[in-house]
């Protein structure tokens, strides 16, 4: 049949395991990997649809594929996994850090989770509403903001995947931060889709609520906020104060920030845009816009796009992104990717759709 | 301040209580009846928000009313109740029937759920799935159809109101049984907002999903399905098989119903449109549209809007309505105004909006 | 039949003229004027539905009123309208300048458009894009801000209604500057739901694009920053830089504004809502939050609610309203109730749903 | 750069040029043949964007490639065109047939309007509203439902492509019609998302009107109709009634049809499924699902998806499917692939997104 995909041997590529596969992040990583070139997914958990097939929990994906979720795996399991060379943890906040310590060293790890993004332990525990049992383990992962972090990501063994909030936002601040540009307070009022919100149905995703809203929420209190402080301290010269606002549209997949800054020097646009693009200039999946970026044209894509408004000293950045791909499984896997030695792109290479 | 509803002395009007104020169909009663004018609401139930303004849990009526939720009355209170007149019951489906035994019969009853619509105890149990515990107090109770059933409505004490579905495909198909028109099977496809499943998050209306879905649900096996049965028998020489078919809509609000009928003898569009018009002549909640209706037209309101389209034999009748007004709420409190003698309009003299 | 809407009779009630009544302006004041107890339309005019019963355009209003559209009065019809009390003015901007010159100063005039809403001609000229052909009205005209402006707007005899921007803005920002309680430049992040754009089709409200998208526009340049500017130089000691930057929300109606503003002093989020709680006292149209507004809890309302969370001198305004009706139709009826002297709410005492 | 697609040399691919590449349907011809293994597109035409790149039009393929538009072609042109083996026509109905008798017989053609599809042409003018200038062309051209009609496709010069909503239904019907199993008259109840319009902004896709809308429309006269009887005429015996209803609904992509039969004796579901997959044996596109298909899993894809609901003798298929994609621009790849002797799900094996 015509249909089978990755018809490559499968002893040629990299060997997946993927930890939650039944979330959303879980969905768009098996949606992504199974038609990798260089990848073949072994192993997907999903402790309620154990024994089902992929194809009858993300049916986007039936017929695609013969895989079936098993449990999640026992203790003694996870230390002795040989089949296995990458794994991707797409699991709620709490549960990577169980599991990393228990991983041969061997297995190359991808967090999508926020469990190894803070170095302090403090911000996470106050940020994560919970204690961290494996504190000493973040120093081992890489913080996989691939346009940032393109080298450590290469020669990383463990990857802790950006926020999709973080993305956005970083990717959108990074170039000026880095330049020692910005002066002043900064806000960053940015919106999310619905799908950020989970596979799970709650009060705040029910259909006759969302789909005519639009409010704030977590107001200065969201827990990407430390993981963006934590990079642009690193990134450059920075001591501005974050304003960073969260807020809920009713669209199902997108993150949009709105990045207000006051410059040191009023900048022209046109100038503006070439200090961006040549920071990014390696940087396939950030592009340029005219004008605004919209949600509607990164939908289902890897790509970060970014436009500029400016008023003398006053410089507006926006982002927007999916929070599904580039906001997680798709930068893990343009991580996983690097990790490995191939083209940045493979199996990265969709376009969005129009409409 | 200017902003008080209801300014009439209360003394002077029907004192009405709501059962399960928290729900959807609860918030559209009080939508409404906070507004009548010879109405006034002196209890609201809602046993999870006990003790908050009826204006947090419906943050709509923030600033309307200072009302608070109280908990489901207990047995003996039910029994006792004297400064009520008039009680809607909003309750999910079997609360009603150990309630209404309980109560005085000096107070009238108007219930939303399918409790008392169906006179045959097996086709209740089968359709509803559980057992009857009252079923001898199904014959108190008047199909509140208001259009069809106008005259018994406002004799009634006790008011079964119709199933949304019901409503729209009734007020669609009346005509024509009761004049004997048609021939053989009828289809009736039939779509749903994402409201008509309540106001508790749910798989089928979280938002990722719903947003961009379209589906069928519970093939012949809905069940409006025998009170529409049930109504057709009793309106005419009905002998027709019903082809009964639900689906879900992506809109918040509305049912909208393609009956497809064969009809004895051809007829003009023009006769099928005297016909129902003469048939809803008395009736401000029937409107007769060109073409199709939408429900874009009669969402918040209580119309029903009926369009044709016709060729040879085959008549398809198209109707909308909102399943929350004309498909509950609305027509509920249509009933009370008949079994007060009020004029049937008062409190529902709202229109939609465009857009 | 018991369907007639303001049956009171029409020689006691104020003869109302829509000019521009097809449009979602003019949708709205219909929808609101045919059920004010102390108004009556006798003219609505829509050149190109001239002829046409309202309720054929707005179908919302079909069995609603038997009025009928007219054409557009020429100049000499103008000059003798002897059967008309108001005019409410809903026409796109550049028409009421031309307008307001020919009108008997005996009618009062609510203008829904921008013509005369600037007291400095260079910034209309600027802002709109046309020359003004009646600057020296301007003067006659109060701006129709109700909440701050009510002792005027009730003397007034020609009112200019605000955008609904404006407005939305305005209300959050007018306590804080008033009290003079702001340091530094001012970021406001607005939003708007694509009625917005009016009723005609574009691209930029095409479903297919729109349906799934979020964008910003007209960045720096928005024409209702010299209203917000104007009116704020007015209100108190302003001289903070205002970034106003406007986006395009995924939602039919709605305006949702996130305003940052950094105190002179920290304060504590309960004696900010107690100031803005003693500012609008008098405001039944203005309800405060806990947390964030929706602008699911104010559609199809004249409700604006504000909430807002602040972190040291960092305070954020969040305010939400319906862009046709507190945005544009609602508060224009709502200084018709002013100008005279019925009570404020007179006509628009109506909820929001849920959902 | 790693993001150049379609790496492989030019000169080994098929080279296709694109009629019409600004519309939707070119919009997904492109997404698709960008990054098809076996094809090149040398050529896009788009009179209004000519000399625009491909992505500044379709912003979803910005980055994509460096292609641009050119204007149509002058009829010159056409009969010298040497460097195109393959040509989409996705242009308004009515040119492809001033076209297609100017194109060397050496070039390939698919077109994916209406011109092409009926054999009558007494139909087409009935249907279409226009005169046929070339109706000798249309024995040339093979239908090209795929499925169905898979091996006169193969050796096809000429394609035309089916209709959106004949798609869906034809995929539904064509089992039972072949087999000889239908009893009586047919009711399909068909709807549409708001992309089947096109890409031209219009009042039926005004977003304000469009986002909470469901309505009938063309009813009995879709031009589909006769592309649909004229196939199952030849499918099998046919005598049935056809009732075909179209209506739109609120989502950007998707046909959902539901397919009323009657029976001439009772089936199984289970014997029923076994039919239709054996049908469908050889097609990657057409899966089966429990229950109902649901448009959400079948958006962005060229799959068309198909269940049953049954009792007694009445039957029910439903079946979905993306309109642009298995219902135009996916369907004729999938043609194209076939032509050419390529795997049939070349450039078409991507799955669609959850959610």
């Amino acid at each position: 049949m015509s249909g089978q995909v990755n018809s490559k041997k499968a002893t040629e590529r990299v060997r997946i395991a993927i930890f939650g596969g039944s979330g959303y992040g879980g969905a768009e990583l098996l949606r992504i990997l199974l038609f990798h070139s260089q990848a073949e997914v072994v192993l997907a958990t999903a402790n309620e649809h154990a024994g089902k097939r992929v194809g009858e929990v993300h049916r986007n994906l039936h017929g695609i594929t013969e895989l079936r979720f098993t449990s999640a795996l026992a203790t003694e399991e996870l230390e002795k996994l040989d089949d296995v060379d990458c794994i991707f943890l797409a699991l709620p906040h709490g549960q990577a850090m169980e599991i990393v310590p228990r991983l041969p060293t061997r297995v190359k790890v991808i967090d999508l989770s926020g469990d190894f993004r803070l170095h302090s332990v403090a911000s996470y525990e106050q940020h994560y509403g919970r204690a961290h049992t494996a504190p000493e383990w973040s120093k081992e992962f890489v913080y996989g903001l691939t346009e940032i972090n393109r080298e450590h990501v290469r020669e990383a063994n463990r990857i802790s995947n950006p926020g999709c909030f973080a993305t956005a936002t970083l990717l959108g601040l990074a170039p000026l931060v880095v330049n020692n540009l910005i002066a002043g307070r900064i806000v960053v009022d940015a919106k999310t889709g619905s799908s950020g919100s989970g596979a799970k149905a709650a009060a705040n995703t029910h259909h006759p609520q969302r789909a005519q809203s639009f409010y704030a929420y977590k107001p200065f209190a969201h827990q990407h906020v430390p993981e963006i402080e934590q990079t642009l301290t690193r990134a450059g010269d920075w001591s501005s104060e974050l304003i960073f606002m969260t807020h809920s549209l009713p669209v199902v997949r997108g993150i949009f920030a709105s990045i207000y800054v006051e410059m040191k020097n009023a900048m022209k646009l046109e100038d503006v845009r070439k200090m961006f693009a040549e920071f990014y200039r390696e940087s396939f999946f950030v592009r340029f816009v005219e004008g605004s970026p919209d949600v509607n044209w990164v939908k289902t894509t890897n790509f970060c796009d970014i436009g500029f408004a400016a008023r003398g000293q006053q410089l507006v950045v926006f982002s927007a992104l999916d929070n599904l791909v580039k906001g997680a499984a798709g930068q893990a896997v343009q991580n996983m990717n690097l990790m490995y030695g191939f083209e940045e792109t493979t199996g990265l290479m969709f376009a969005g759709t129009n409409p």
